[in-house]
């Protein structure tokens, strides 16, 4: 297929190589042309605009949020105004509920297709094309856009045809991720103050009740204190915690568990610890412990 | 080995059974006699008293709480002035850091050995003594307990010589299976609000990121809310969440999560729903979204 | 003075209304031209567009919130557009602080000056004069404003010249209040347990250490459980209580009982009661301990 | 009347120093005799043990909390044994609802009577006999308690014939202050980060919705950050709270902004501030906040 591929960041980058290794033709854009210089070289097409990325069969957006996406789908040189009628776009970042259903009225009017479709993975699995696609949005959109996500997950779960739903979907699991940290967090604050090595304590967990790759990921870093490099950041888990707490609040859900992980990231951020790996919510508990 | 059980409930009757199926001497003791006596058939002894469970290699409790052990600790005919200098008490129970504490100076002072020993693992599991042990005390106890612990469960986790460092580490470990029915709960009360099929999201997240056996049990719980029979109830899910809240109180750690988690326990039990499952958290959280 | 008055809600009408028996001359805008029909035979004059209203000494807007002043702002016949440079507007409505950083430096670009001036009181103070008026902006704008501040309320207090900290000033008032009256709430529901009666409780603690008029009037709105008619309502409320939540997270200041009040709010909002006075958080409380 | 008066720190020496210039014949007893003796130059008789300090009209106890009372009550020298048939009790000390019920029970079955009459106000009221007081137990203590309570306080609000309704009234007011120095720490960080004079910032508040004296006299400890000498500390202000919510999860009254306040005790106790004014709860929370 041929394919437009906007956003070529830790997770996208990755993604349009797996495209183009699947035999696709893609174009892409990236706003610093350095990054997608280096896929020219792999085959793909720079495009110097959105818009000129738009001429394909499908379009992928693989941006860092709200903000970008609004740029390309509003911006100069847009993709609104580009992807002809009948044109996909398929929007993979992890964005807002809000900006989901407006993007779909958007594309809506113009007769154009958008899906939704947030992965869960870290750049790894991405690379690896064994991420997992959550996608909601119309059938026939979906059908469409099988052979690309087949070059880049290891499985789709779809979520019916309002497109913001996976977006809503996406956003619940990064809220469990983050709580699941702050609840880690504060059992290892309570088992090490009563002398429990927090290694061996993970190891329990992780064999027993708790064995999720999830837990074992974090609780490493947590049990070591190894919160750079960071995988995912505070900023990042920050954002998506509020995101997931505005769809609550929009939907009139009380999320309180929601409410204490917000809490605590501000408390990172205001302490400047905004670039750590987000584990370090436990460092927080952990200094209120007098840890 | 010749060995006393104290304490024939869900857990304790068939971790007896299968001590007495490894080929142990057995004297049972329970409140309610009618236990003790389908035990007799299967080849144990009955203890008329505490006391009288006293004599072998071991003495084995396994209670519902706190109050129960206290009464066979200090109360008519009870195990302290039972036991003989070099006895063995391996305590069980799910028991208050602080009681382990005293139990643990109660028998040092008379010369007797105790370790705490409370399990990972559900009726299902006793009976196929695949429990976790955790256990602590001196490592004179713990070898001596050792045949004991082969004949109750797959694998023992040791946690130095402090018995209750055992009772904290499970107690913490029970908040996190309370913490995360919470973070489940709220989770799944977002996106149903979204129209998202509850079974359908459980299985996505348990085949990706959270593919751990707890996670399974409670959100197909959770999704079917099916909080009847408890297999663990709302009642006995705040008690441990309150035993695990007071020994960070006295190792001064906050822990908001298990307080948003305390108050929901509480609400539960002001409205009467102390004898469902304690999954039935979700059901508070719902019920103030408005579902 | 000449005066702009825009927006004649429950505060605008009777403060406007203030401003013509002081002997301003006045031109009323409203969106719904009825109310503004009511003040012409008081002596205004009507304004067709906000444009219309900004021909004066001075401007002043009173409306329901960041979208109405949006509208009034940004939107057609706008203010922005139609003040002359040098002209004074005063935002005397609740609004966000990012909204009122907005209008700062927009009006800023403009040559024109602003003053966020929004105030303390309930319509019958707006209607007697007596309201407390927190005022910020430049020196110049504070001097011209005064003689119809003075006929508006009983105090103003300044903040310096960022007009954006009296709208923080504003928004943390109303969270205390939203507090004070969560607090009231847990307090009265666990004495109400106790069977204490809840109208001698609040009698007590208004003679004694809480003789603040807050604590008398929503003292007795909860122990009565009169939550109609609103004075000011749930939906309300929660406005105020997300907008100073936003100030704070924008600035990086975790307010946890914030957080208890705004997952109150939610609950109160997804159970039907935004129409009820915001003292109604206390039967979100109540019924959560299954009174 | 003739009136034994067992406790004599910061709040009941000056209180049996009132009952002494009133007129009444004293018997004190305190643990370390020291103050005893002061308090007979004054005229005071002295006990030796707690024992002979019940022999006149009614007995007082004014004691640090419940485990000071305990001893009192069952321990060497006790007061339940020495109080004749017929003998009254009034305790003063603030304890837990719990507590009150035990000593409501044991006095019940000795034929003696028991009032609970905790209080409101510090040292300062206390010596002023300006002390309001919360009395609740059977009527017939009461009428022969006035005297008594006439010479003490400024005021008697009662509250049945339960004594421990007192002192769950008296914990629910300490949960109110304690709360009340919580929501205005938040909201002075919020402000304090906007830029705003946190003197200025209280001043205007408690000469508007809030001109209570609890909000003037925590408002200015917590502008100033002046936390020593502390009134009243933290260390007993997380007890008051720990008993106000203990009563709470006995009558299930779920208490989130009290569970707030609870978690930011325990991170001032853990980093080692007990002895500061309770109203450096305001300190957690500017710390949390990066201040």
């Amino acid at each position: 297929m041929k394919v437009g591929f906007i956003g070529l960041g830790h997770m996208g980058e990755p993604m349009a190589r797996n495209l183009l290794e699947a035999g696709h033709e893609v174009t892409v854009f990236n706003r610093t042309r350095r990054k997608a210089e280096a896929l020219a070289e792999a085959g793909a097409r720079i495009a110097e605009r959105p818009a000129d990325a738009c001429r394909g069969d499908a379009l992928i957006t693989m941006l860092t949020g709200d903000e970008a996406l609004e740029a390309v789908g509003w911006g100069e040189g847009n993709i609104l105004g580009a992807l002809p009628k009948g044109g996909l776009h398929i929007g993979m970042s992890t964005i807002s509920v809000a900006l989901s259903d407006r993007l779909a009225d958007a594309h809506g009017e113009r007769g154009q297709l958008y899906l939704a479709a947030p992965v869960l993975g870290r750049p790894e699995a991405a690379a690896a094309a064994k991420l997992f696609i959550l996608a909601a949005g119309p059938a026939d959109g979906m059908s469409r856009a099988e052979p690309l996500f087949k070059a880049l997950g290891q499985q789709v779960f779809t979520w019916g045809d309002k497109p913001s739903a996976a977006n809503l979907v996406k956003l619940s699991a990064n809220f469990l991720i983050a709580a699941m940290i702050e609840c880690l967090g504060e059992a290892m604050a309570l088992v090490r103050k009563g002398g429990i090595d927090p290694r061996r304590y993970v190891e329990m967990l992780t064999t027993t009740l708790f064995a999720a790759p999830v837990y074992k990921t974090y609780g490493a870093i947590i049990a070591d204190e190894k919160f750079t490099p960071a995988g995912f950041n505070m900023a990042m888990g920050f954002k998506d915690v509020r995101l997931a707490l505005a769809a609550a609040e929009a939907s009139r859900v009380p999320m309180p568990a929601a409410s204490v992980v917000r809490d605590h990231f501000i408390a990172g951020l205001a302490q400047g610890q905004g670039e750590l790996d987000w584990a370090a919510l436990s460092r927080i508990i952990a200094s209120n412990a007098g840890l």
